[in-house]
């Protein structure tokens, strides 16, 4: 196995690490049940840090492409095979060619003389040349993370595991009956015949009900200022490209939504992290980083924070959208969370303790908004919204013609009747019930189970509960011991701007069944204990 | 009125101008009802050709900015409202805050005062300081063009206009109660309960359904080569995202789908336009192209190319594969009106004649197949596909993350109901008799209106005639006359690589009423003849 990382590449070494091993493992170069070297000994001949091999090891795994079987190493996973290998040769002989058209046989004989002048190969399929993929790809995609959880999840060889990492809902959570009964009336109904596109923007029906929606949540807007979109983080991607030049500053949570960072990269932005506490971003900061890095925009999670579950507070808002008019920047706020309200434990909730948006608070531009069904309902629907100002509405809809138009119609018109008589806030507040006591659940089985030294956030809305873990344990390694029993979460780094984060996990309570969270918690607190 | 144009710009000067005044109009300097210079005049005072201002002055007509009435010049159109002014300190007048919810007040009292402390204004509304925008919108999206031919339209004041430009099917021709059938179908079922999300590469009956539609066209493919988009354009962005460096370059036709060249320019590709003919690209000249700019891709429409209606013969065909596997470089072959096939006019259609895709005459991964149910059922479903190599799909899938996560959840439900039971099939047999009969009717009006030295293709397929205007008459001076008539189109200049085409015109044969489309010619045609 030859290695060759480059020390002085703006690459982490992570990433370059985990890009040789992918190709040759795509290649075929290192075949399957391929023992990798453990990861000791390969930082020792590398000569880098553990972590290094560790998180290079963990995104191969988070990609299906390897996995490790505890006390034994870790291995190479079976690879997808190649295409059906037929040439225009083998085909032709197949299928013969009607008479009447002329398929270039001249020139298509010639090409498979050149293949036939190779040496013959072993099999009896013919030879098929390939394009050469690693350097047709581009050095953004080479470069490119991803952490699929779904494939981790099926590199389980099909045990059951308790999920406390995806992003999504509990399946069993989605409001079938609610989206049948809508799609049914949506599509029974004569009203969008002849019909056939929506405006880029969205269908104004829609518009109106969001901007309708978006009043009730305390931010004041009209139709116009609505753009409907295929999930909230098409508006990212669509606010990258309106603002984003190489080497723009754009100032995030340290921890935050990983595809956002994704974005960001993608168009060569600086990204600087902004320190948080259990309030989320330190906003008494702020005013420094503005100065010094001078952001396009700094994006926020400030509700039910993805992924620390922290809520700013209204101070903080404030301090945050004046540090942002001062410096003329401006406020992407992603609330793809803020409705999941279910307030503090212990306590009944006061309805007025609802956080209201930074877009409730700033009426003159600077903050852009994100929400989304997907949370709420469904993200199968890839359905979600961007309230901004007109001139940015229209910067973004032009920009759109080039990626998908508009959102799918049969989307639209479902949101449309759940927007109808109060039907989402009605389903909204049925989720929340449940949502506050598997928040409750969680907590109880931490207190129970959590090894000296381990403490997290009690969220009041949202998803995740985020947990530090004891001094000198690392996320990784627990990840792996955990994995092995059948129980998953996110580790820290992913979500890191400089991926070095080590010493937290974020625990999605609401996906697993509530009848496996204290079992999960146990499991996950028992690792933490045996990696101390 | 001052512009600035910056000679050496590599900013085309047109588009220059446009957005100059772009920024005029827009932060309210030229207001409603401006009339702009003749464009004589303007081109004569800038020292740049005519061409130039009237490019720039059709660009913001297309954006329904300005607009010209024939003999009266050119006018600024009215411009959205700006959004309702309201500070913090009006809105916390009108809606007190719950007490016991601390709203940082002390610092919002602090930004009122800020606000205070500037000049009172003559309005009784409270200033409100705004975002400046022209320096925060990215170069790549302060560059960006857009034609928006809905906008060029509502610009008519309202009069009905026979529409030859959309590139969308006429409404009339969508099958809404095929649609209601089949959505009713699709949302009654429970198959899809508890599946809240879609793989990222769409539902594997959908995949495999789209599979065999593909074999039945004559490309060998298993649903793993298989990814439901959100639209073909969807997947000319990822592909840009997957393969393109900044300074790699691109071939396309000279004249090509427009938004696939904004997705190349939003890249920084180098975009080089092999010259066409009546058959397409000539291939012939191919190779001397891949020999002096090492192209990464070749984009391609084959098959009743957009704009031009042309087909790729089976030689060419077979040459554009040879060329491109001795290149080393990918093709993209774009078959978004493939299936619209309704043969030669003058005589009955042979099926055999059905030209075959790209995909179906090589299977080592060179070519990358899209296509789309945009053209043949409606483009509101946003639903296309893309066939590639499991290598590609892995890679457009992780990148895809980040963009949309995966198709509507509800249209691909829909697209499994179509394309069951050879549904589809149907309904496009009866689309191309109705297509065939237009694309008759159109050239007889053609040959009986055109005037000398005017010609057209006549297309077995698709959506489009391309006609050459006679010598010396422009396509802008034309369509000015044309929209001041109530008829419109869209000018060669849009689809030109290099946006200096003046002497085509496209004519979307298939968006107009059957009962407008001889009028419709008549009156393009005197047009043509008054600008002669």
């Amino acid at each position: 196995m030859q290695l060759q990382l480059k020390r002085r590449s703006s690459v982490p070494l992570y990433r370059q690490l985990a890009g040789e091993l992918r190709e040759q493992i795509v290649s075929g170069a290192l075949a399957e049940g391929y023992r990798l070297p453990p990861e000791r000994e390969l930082a020792k001949r590398l000569e880098v840090n553990r972590t290094t091999v560790l998180q290079a090891y963990q995104q191969l795994k988070d990609e299906g492409l390897i996995a490790s079987k505890v006390g034994k190493g870790t291995f190479v996973l079976p690879q997808p095979a190649p295409v059906v290998a037929q040439t225009i040769a083998s085909q032709a002989s197949q299928q013969p060619v009607p008479a009447d058209v002329d398929f270039g046989q001249e020139r298509s004989r010639s090409s498979v003389q050149v293949i036939r002048r190779m040496p013959p190969s072993n099999t009896a399929e013919p030879t098929v040349v390939r394009p050469p993929w690693s350097v047709l790809f581009s050095d953004y995609s080479n470069r490119f993370t991803y952490h699929d959880i779904a494939a981790a999840n099926r590199a389980q060889n099909g045990k059951a595991v308790i999920d406390f990492a995806t992003g999504s809902p509990n399946p069993a959570d989605i409001p079938d009956d609610l989206l049948r009964a809508v799609s049914l009336e949506a599509f029974a109904s004569h009203e969008f015949d002849g019909q056939p596109e929506s405006p880029i923007e969205g269908f104004p029906e829609l518009r109106e009900l969001l901007a309708e929606h978006m009043r009730a949540r305390g931010a004041h807007c009209n139709a116009r200022d609505v753009m409907v979109l295929s999930g909230s983080e098409q508006g990212i991607d669509l606010c990258v490209r309106a603002f984003i030049n190489p080497g723009d500053c754009v100032l995030v949570e340290q921890s935050t939504f990983f595809p956002a960072l994704q974005a960001f990269r993608s168009a060569d932005a600086r990204i600087v992290g902004v320190p948080m506490d259990e309030y989320g971003m330190r906003t008494d900061l702020l005013e420094g980083y503005c100065a010094r890095f001078h952001p396009k925009f700094i994006y926020t999670i400030p509700t039910f924070q993805n992924p620390t579950g922290s809520t700013m507070p209204a101070e903080r808002r404030s301090e945050l959208i004046d540090v942002a008019r001062k410096y003329q920047c401006l406020v992407i706020e992603d609330d793809a969370y803020g409705e999941l309200w279910y307030g503090p434990a212990n306590r009944k909730a006061d309805d007025n303790e609802r956080p209201i948006p930074l877009k409730g608070m700033e009426n003159g531009g600077y903050v852009i908004y994100l929400s989304t069904f997907s949370k709420t309902v469904t993200s199968g629907l890839r359905t979600g919204w961007i309230v901004a100002d007109p001139h940015v509405i229209g910067r973004l809809a032009a920009l759109r013609r080039m990626v998908d138009q508009h959102t799918s119609t049969s989307s639209q018109r479902i949101c449309l009747e759940l927007l109808k008589e109060g039907r989402i806030a009605e389903h909204v507040r049925t989720l929340t019930d449940t949502y506050r006591k598997r928040r409750d659940l969680t907590d109880r089985a931490l207190r129970r189970h959590a090894p000296q030294g381990m403490h997290w956030n009690v969220p009041e809305g949202g998803y995740y509960i985020w947990a530090t873990l004891p001094e000198g344990v690392r996320s990784l390694d627990v990840l792996d011991r955990c994995r092995a029993q059948g129980v998953t979460f996110m580790p820290g780094s992913v979500f890191d701007v400089d991926e070095t984060d080590d010493s937290h996990i974020r625990l999605n309570i609401v996906h697993p069944d509530t009848a496996d969270i204290e079992r999960g918690i146990r499991m996950i607190c028992e690792s933490i204990a045996q990696a101390s």
